[in-house]
């Protein structure tokens, strides 16, 4: 029998395993020097717990664990044909592997709430599993290394996240560009555009700018039938370059009619000052009002 | 719905964390300073790799990880009913969460046998999953910390690996007590009591010394039909006791009239000698005729 591993998987030999120590590493010095506290959530957590929180692609990609023992006595016998492969996973598949570190950190949260003094500064460095198609670079089995701040909105935290973004990017010696941007002002931006109740499917598009480019977003935006007024609105957004102070300006003017993006602005503008109050080792902080990533997770800034 | 994890998994609050990373630091530092290299290996191996290594026991406690997409179109569907699901295991499940860190490594170094210079001497430090039932201290997730050299059979390496385990009960203030043998020493108690054909039988009932003690072990030899004479020779090295020196004097004896037991016994005053030459910490050795754990892939010492 040859000797190998699953799809997707990897061994780390002595000198990945040297490489990689020395990158957490840095992260954790970092991540302490900041404030944050090292947790650890167990590999699997109950199925409920995962499956719909990742979209219906996210819920194909979980790895389910197989019910121990008879497990075909918890299942319906009706299921057992080809078809019907979703409902039995659910009977035979209590247990799944975790997919980020994010879901089963709101889980800890809320199971540890009553012990956790707020704000709650947690970092975490585990492996997530996906079953995900391999392709070069992307793997079943990874590590993610995520710093949270929960239980506070104060904009000081925003300030810190840039700062420890930075700071270990420096160490690495990667010269890095850190963009920002902040819900209100897409909300603003939907508001003044009259398309509130598309926010969602308008910053999807959005999105897509880096890898489509302009062009490619107002087409979308026009074979989803936005209003002509709209993506002309949404287009001056699109067009906007320059320094922090400058994007500021721009943005102050284009939606100083909207209350929610007159608090956007004034939160975008508070963070930038204190940035540039204490200067950056080495990143580069730029606003980016069509940055709209993690929409179903982010709330502010 | 109530934030739960499931059976027999924990949370690592800040401060479960902080004395975890403590205690591995002073393993790894231990490890390093013995010349051990870490190497990981994938949460998941193919499911041939773990199956069939354990023992039926084993097998059973081994968490399956479900094929994602339509796993069902693997299945043969006269093995869908309750008495086959562990036929039907096997054909729905290609990936099994490692079990222990033996197993994966002796893989690995099948796989990697062209890059490795041995002797190898690596340690790991990883999680394993069993699913055992959960009970007092014991979880279906939890740390091994492992160091093993493959590739010599020089003594030195007994020597040294005696010396680590010291190093580390030491500096966690722990007084610990290091027993060994050698299972050549089994071999030629078996020899000289004319039951070579039934060693496993024998050391198995042997094993038991500590929890059944030396009348358990003479009853159960007994129940199994062991000859007389066997049985009362074996009941001489389950009176032994006393210092190092008074115990190889007793071997001696009592083994003289075998070719393996005069190997094992050099074997093992070597052993004691070198340890005895550079002294240890805090733990002491302790020979220990009738230990006869892990029968299955220990060798030598």
């Amino acid at each position: 029998m040859k000797a190998s591993i699953p799809q997707g998987t990897r061994d780390f030999s002595p000198l990945e395993m040297k490489r990689r120590t020395y990158m957490f590493s840095v992260l954790k010095k970092a991540f302490r020097l900041y404030g944050f506290d090292q947790i650890e959530t167990p590999s699997f957590e109950n199925a409920s717990t995962l499956l719909g929180k990742y979209g219906d692609e996210g819920d194909r990609l979980i790895f389910k664990i197989l019910n121990n023992g008879d497990f075909l006595k918890k299942a319906d016998q009706q299921f057992l044909d080809e078809k019907n492969s979703k409902k039995l996973t659910k009977q035979i598949c209590d247990r799944a592997l975790r997919y980020d570190l994010t879901v089963p950190f709101a889980r800890y949260v809320v199971q540890h709430r009553n012990d956790i003094t707020m704000p709650f500064k947690r970092f975490q460095i585990q492996n997530v599993w996906r079953a995900d198609r391999p392709q070069k670079g992307r793997y079943r089995e990874f590590y993610q290394c995520d710093a949270d701040v929960i239980g506070s909105t104060a904009l000081q935290h925003e300030v810190e996240l840039i700062q420890l973004y930075d700071a270990v990017f420096s160490e690495f010696n990667l010269l890095t560009v850190i963009k920002i941007n902040n819900r209100k002002v897409l909300s603003a931006i939907a508001e003044l555009a009259n398309i509130s109740d598309r926010l969602t499917e308008f910053t999807v598009i959005l999105d897509k700018l880096d890898k489509i480019g302009k062009s490619g977003v107002v087409e979308q935006l026009n074979k989803n039938e936005f209003p002509t007024f709209a993506i002309q609105y949404i287009e001056k957004f699109l067009d906007l370059e320059g320094d922090n102070a400058t994007m500021l300006s721009a943005l102050s003017t284009l939606i100083s009619d909207s209350e929610i993006g007159k608090k956007g602005l004034e939160e975008l503008q508070e963070v930038v000052s204190q940035v540039e109050k204490f200067g950056l080792d080495s990143a580069k902080l730029q606003l980016d009002f069509t940055l709209a990533r993690g929409l179903d997770y982010y709330t502010g800034t």
